[in-house]
């Protein structure tokens, strides 16, 4: 029987190995810099010898059941990635195919958001569930969708990107993508300073904490020491934090009628100062039938395992392996 | 083997009842008014009536696979109608269980907009496809949202509301939902005609067609007509119509990455009047990774045909009978 998956977080910075049992213990792990190899044959190469060295600890390929991988810019049904600006390599990149030939494993490759989404329905704040959203609040808004215990993924598997739904169609922030008002121009680290640097211009808000600071330089994690000790902008920022998510979650709840919405990243260290907003304004605005029947939770998994685990729960999840 | 399904469109006012077969071809049909029977017990036993008629058409029993039916307000996890407004029964009915027991063949039941959706992918516009959206444009706006081959139910049966999203949280139409801004408030025969009313008052228009209307008695139908007829304001209410669904496409491409958008109901005869304006508003709005990827179809389903024929796809498509 097979007891292990390799699971691989292959990330701009870091490309972290680890070999994760069924019950999301990581076992064992390695890593080496993704940006030391910007030739693809050398990347493989290297992560051949992961692999190896991994195997000699759990005892052999015939211990692994497939290898996982979560990588941004993936395009799941071809297995490839494709134009990745974080990564070293160009083009497209038949990556699960590659490492294949080099190792001899099965490999399933996904976008890391939504294998996030896979690692919290098999080990964390999702288990058991077959509907729910989740949305990654970090720098943008990122977001896996699973409708009955699967996973979205669309035409060309660029299905679940929520953080660009426009809110403010008509008046929002203008968003790299081109949209304007999406949700991560509004509910992202960078939205909730933007929203504070806003504030700060009114007279309102004279006395605030944040006056001490240069404004381009206020982070989401000063809005939140600042709310913390009672900066009323910063409350104002997080209520209003909370009012967004709370009204596009409701919009998302029209779609795929969710048993929970499951947030992670770093601005849920903040959840305190926004959930209670965001439920509040979920349950005044969504539309009836959905009043009352979705769970809002944040992520079980431990930050630096999150994206292992995900990874994990993509080689553990596929049937066909 | 199998050579037909009982198609059944339950419906406010009449029940209808098909013999279709895989190529989607009606083969017999029979149908009574569903008020005639104001307690269900009757009514079921109406429905054995009607089954048995037919069978005697088709051979019996063994020629049939299943019976699909499209009703409103259907739980279809549960197998039941519930607190349906436009059905005489009250609270929850387990309609498929209860015909089962009657006829003994195998009884399907979802929700009418989301059958039209699986009658389009066996039938119609979306054949083939396995990602698409299907809205209905009609005195509201419904929709069935297709992923990877399957309909999306969710938790409770209720995903699929997309009528209920909101296109202008703001400064949006009052929705009887409770919500502002609604999709089905604008893009609506009924939002048609009130956007037509909003525009009278515009002095730019004073020489409008519509002038020589009562304004509450306005209907999509004569906006379509005065449009056909070069009247400014009907040609401005359609390009409204047809940005703000635009612009609603553009989100939800973003939930499943559809190959298509099919249209659906009475709003779509004015098709030619607002999906120039649809196309358009999408391709400038939408998020780069879908720019170029998504079809604008109109069903190809006859119009008295398309809710048996989504019934029958729902009994045709079940890998369970």
């Amino acid at each position: 029987m097979k007891q292990v998956v390799i699971a691989v977080d292959l990330g701009g910075t870091n490309t972290v190995f680890g070999v994760v049992d069924k019950e999301g213990k990581v076992l064992h792990q390695t890593s080496f810099k993704t940006q030391a190899y910007p030739e693809i044959s050398a990347f493989v190469t290297r992560c051949g010898e992961a692999v190896s060295s991994l195997l000699k600890e759990v005892g052999g390929a015939e211990q692994v059941k497939a290898i996982g991988i979560g990588a941004p810019d993936v395009n799941y049904w071809a297995r490839t990635i494709e134009n990745a600006t974080n990564l070293p390599w160009k083009g497209i990149v038949p990556l699960a195919e590659l490492l294949e030939k080099e190792t001899g494993i099965s490999v399933r490759i996904t976008n890391d958001a939504k294998a996030a989404a896979l690692g919290e329905m098999l080990y964390g704040a999702a288990k058991g569930m077959k509907d729910f959203i989740m949305l990654t609040l970090g720098t943008g808004v990122g977001s896996g969708i699973v409708v009955d215990g699967k996973l979205v993924y669309g035409r060309k598997s660029f299905a679940g990107e929520l953080g660009h739904v426009s809110i403010r169609p008509e008046s929002g922030r203008p968003c790299p993508c081109g949209r304007k008002g999406c949700l991560e121009t509004y509910c992202s680290a960078t939205g909730v300073a933007q929203t504070a640097c806003e504030l700060l211009a009114d007279s309102h808000y004279s006395d605030s904490l944040l006056h001490r600071l240069n404004p381009s330089e206020i982070t989401s994690k000063d809005v939140f020491e600042a709310a913390m000790q009672g900066d009323a902008l910063s409350n104002e920022v997080f209520r209003l934090t909370g009012e967004w998510l709370g009204e596009a979650c409701a919009d998302f709840a029209t779609f795929s009628d969710p048993e929970a919405f499951v947030f992670f990243g770093g601005l849920t260290k903040s959840a305190d100062c926004f959930m209670p907003h965001l439920v509040e304004t979920y349950q005044k605005t969504v539309f009836d039938n959905y009043k009352g029947t979705a769970k809002f939770l944040i992520s079980t998994l431990k930050d630096g395992e999150a994206a292992l685990l995900g990874a994990a729960a993509l080689a553990w999840l596929d049937e066909t392996v």
